[in-house]
C-alpha cells in the first residue's frame, strides 16, 4: 500500500483545531483510497520560541525535508512581536520558506456558487470566478542583499536573475496548461529595471508553450483589475512582494478567507497552509473554520501526493456541506442551514467523504 | 487682482479635450471670486518626443518651476512604447516629479451618493467613503540607485532616508487634521529593512501630531482592507510603490476613475491631474469624461492658490451636476437623465457656477 510521510506543524493560535480537522479529512480519504499516511509533528513559531528558545529549531528543518510534504496551521501572535527581529515568527517563517526551497507559492481563489454573498465585491463581478496566483517565494526584496537600516537611511534590494524567474514561470506555464491556459505575468517594467528582465524572460519562455498565451500587466493596473473585473484572469505570475500584495487582493473576490488554501511548492519539498493567521482572539474557542487548512490538504494530495482522486473527494465533499447550508461562524451570514463549531465542521466533511 | 501662473500641460490622447474644460471651468469661478489666471503651454510626452525629439524638453521643466501650479492632462500612447527606455513618456513623467519636487502625491477617493452603483463593491461597503491616499512620490524604489539589468540578473533598490519619510508624514499628518483626524502608515516592516525605518520615523513624528490617530498596516492588509472595508480609512500614507498599487486600489472604491484627481505637491510648485491615462482609443472623439481633470483643477485651487471658495463651488457644481442626472458616455449606466460629451460637461458645469 501507497505510504506517505507528511509533516505537520500546527504553530499557534488557531492552528493546532484546523490542523487536526484537516488530519481526520485526510485519513478518511486515504481509507477509501487505498493509501495510508504516516505524521510527525514538529515546532515553529511561537511555540517553538516559547519551548526551544528559537522559531525555526533545526529539527523541524531536517524533518520537513525529509518529508514528502507539510501541512502547516499559522503562527505568530502578539506576544512575539516585541521580540528582537531574527528571533520574530515571521523569520523564522522566511527562513523556513528559503531551507525549504519552496519558490512558488500557489494560491488559488475559487468563488462557491454557494457562497457568492460572502465577498463585498457584487455577485455578478465574481460569480464563476477562478483564480490562481502564481506568486514567486524565495527572491525578490524579501531576500535581496544588500538590506540596511542604520537609522538614518534604511535600504533593501528588489533582485532577480533570469533563472528564478524562469523557474516560477515554468510552474505558472504548467498549471495554465491544466486550466484556461492563459497566464497574466505582472510587473513594473516601465519604471523597474529587474521588472524589465522579468518581462523578458516571461517573453522568451513563452515560446516553449505556444498552447498558452501570455500576458503582462503593471501590477497597479493589476491590483485595479482585481476589482473590476476578476473574471479576466486564469493564472497571474508575479514576483514574491507583488505576489504578497495580489495574492491578499485577490482573497476579497472570494471574501471569506477561512476558504482560501496555498501551496508552496519547489524541488526538495511542498508546504501547504490556509492563507489566513493565527487568529489569537478566537484561539481555544473552537469555533474557527477549518475549511482552509483541509483544502490546503486536498491541494497536497493533488500536487504533491498525486493523489488526485482523494483530492477530488475532499473538493467535491466541502462542496457538498456548503451547498448543504453547513457553515462554521465566520460564514454564518452567508445562507446557513445549520452553524457548526471547528470539530463538526470536520466531522460533517468526513461524513460527505 | 490676485493673478495666478498656471502651467498647462494637455499631453497626448484625450488630454487636450479634459484640460480644455478644466480651462473653461477655471475661467467661470475665478470670474465669480475676483481673481485672473494666465495660462503657458508646455509640452511633454508623446507630442513632445514627436516635436522635440524628447519626452521632457528643459523648456518645460523651466516653465512649470517658474509658475504657481501646474495643470497636466496625461500622457503616452502605443506609438511610443516600442522606444528605448530614456526616450520613453514614463521615463520623462518620473523625470518630471523628480524636478518639479513634487514629492507628495494626493489622491482623494470619495464615493458620491449619486455614483454608488459605478463601483464594483456593493453600494453599503462603499456609500459615504471618503479616503486621501498620500503616496511619496519621488523617492522609494522608483528612484533608488543603484539600479541594473545586465540581461542575467536585475536588481532595483527601495530606499527611504529619514527627512524623506518625515516629510511626506508632515503632510499626512497636517490634511489629517483637516479630515477625521486619522492616519494610517502602510509598509512591510515584518520583512523590510526600509519599511522599519519608516514606521519608526512615522513613530516619532506623531508625538508632534497627538491629536492625529496613528495606525500602522502591512501593504498586504491593506490592500485586502480597501476591498474588505474601504470606510475605515481616513488618510492613508505610504512609499512610492506600495502607493501606485493601493491608490489604485483605492480609485476602485469609487469605481469611476474618470471621476478621479489628483494632486502632486512639494516645496517648489505642484502639480493637478486626473488619476486615469490617456486614453488613444477615444482621444477626439470627444466623448472623454472631464471631471476628473476639473475636480484636479478644484484641487489646485485649494492646495496651491488658497482659493478654497472657488475650489468648492466646482465641486459643488459637479455634485449638483451629477444629481440631476447628468452623465458622460462613461457614467451613462448609472442613472443618467442625459448623456453629455465632453464639451457638454463642462459647458454644464459653468452653467451650475
Ligand atoms: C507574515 C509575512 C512575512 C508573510 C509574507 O509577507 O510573505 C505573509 O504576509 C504571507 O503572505 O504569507
Ligand atoms: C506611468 C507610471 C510610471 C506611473 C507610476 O507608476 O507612478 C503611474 O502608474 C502613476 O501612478 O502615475
Amino acid at each position: 500500500m501507497r505510504n506517505y510521510n507528511i509533516s505537520i506543524i500546527k504553530g499557534d493560535g488557531i492552528g493546532p483545531e484546523i490542523v487536526d480537522e484537516a488530519i481526520k479529512v485526510l485519513n478518511a480519504v486515504a481509507k477509501k483510497c487505498d493509501f495510508t499516511l504516516s505524521y510527525k509533528e514538529y515546532l515553529m513559531g511561537g511555540i517553538a520560541i516559547d519551548t526551544t528558545g528559537v522559531p525555526l529549531p533545526d529539527e523541524t528543518v531536517e524533518g520537513v525535508l525529509n518529508s514528502d510534504a507539510c501541512l502547516f496551521g499559522a503562527i505568530g501572535g502578539e506576544k512575539w512581536d516585541t521580540l528582537p527581529r531574527e528571533l520574530r515568527p515571521e523569520t523564522g517563517l522566511l527562513k523556513f520558506r528559503e531551507k525549504m526551497g519552496v519558490y512558488a507559492n500557489l494560491r488559488p481563489a475559487i468563488v462557491y456558487d454557494e457562497l457568492v454573498n460572502a465577498s463585498t465585491l457584487k455577485p455578478e463581478v465574481i460569480k464563476g470566478c477562478d483564480i490562481m496566483v502564481v506568486r514567486e517565494l524565495i527572491g525578490g526584496i524579501y531576500f535581496g542583499q544588500p538590506r540596511e537600516n542604520d537609522g538614518f537611511k534604511a535600504f533593501n534590494t528588489m533582485v532577480y536573475t533570469k533563472p528564478e524567474i524562469v523557474r516560477i514561470g515554468k510552474t505558472a506555464f504548467e498549471l495554465a496548461r491544466k486550466r484556461s491556459k492563459r497566464v497574466c505575468s505582472v510587473d513594473k517594467a516601465n519604471v523597474l529595471e529587474v521588472s524589465q528582465l522579468w518581462r523578458d524572460t516571461m517573453n522568451e519562455l513563452s515560446k516553449d508553450y505556444p498552447d498558452v498565451e501570455l500576458s503582462h500587466m503593471y501590477v497597479d493596473n493589476a491590483a485595479m483589475q482585481l476589482v473590476r473585473n476578476p473574471k479576466q484572469f486564469d493564472v497571474i505570475v508575479t514576483g514574491n512582494i507583488f505576489g504578497d500584495i495580489l495574492s491578499d487582493t485577490a482573497s476579497m473576490v472570494v471574501g471569506s478567507i477561512g476558504l482560501l488554501p496555498s501551496a508552496s511548492t519547489g524541488d526538495k519539498t511542498a508546504i501547504y497552509e490556509p492563507i489566513h493567521g493565527s487568529a489569537p482572539d478566537i484561539a481555544g474557542l473552537g469555533i474557527a473554520n477549518p475549511i482552509a487548512t483541509i483544502l490546503s490538504a486536498a491541494m497536497m494530495l493533488k500536487y504533491t501526493l498525486n493523489e488526485e482522486k482523494a483530492s477530488d473527494l475532499i473538493e467535491q465533499a466541502i462542496k457538498d456541506a456548503l451547498k448543504d447550508g453547513y457553515r462554521t461562524k465566520d460564514l454564518a451570514a452567508f445562507d446557513a442551514k445549520e452553524v457548526l463549531n471547528c470539530v463538526a465542521m470536520g466531522d460533517k466533511i468526513v461524513e460527505y467523504i
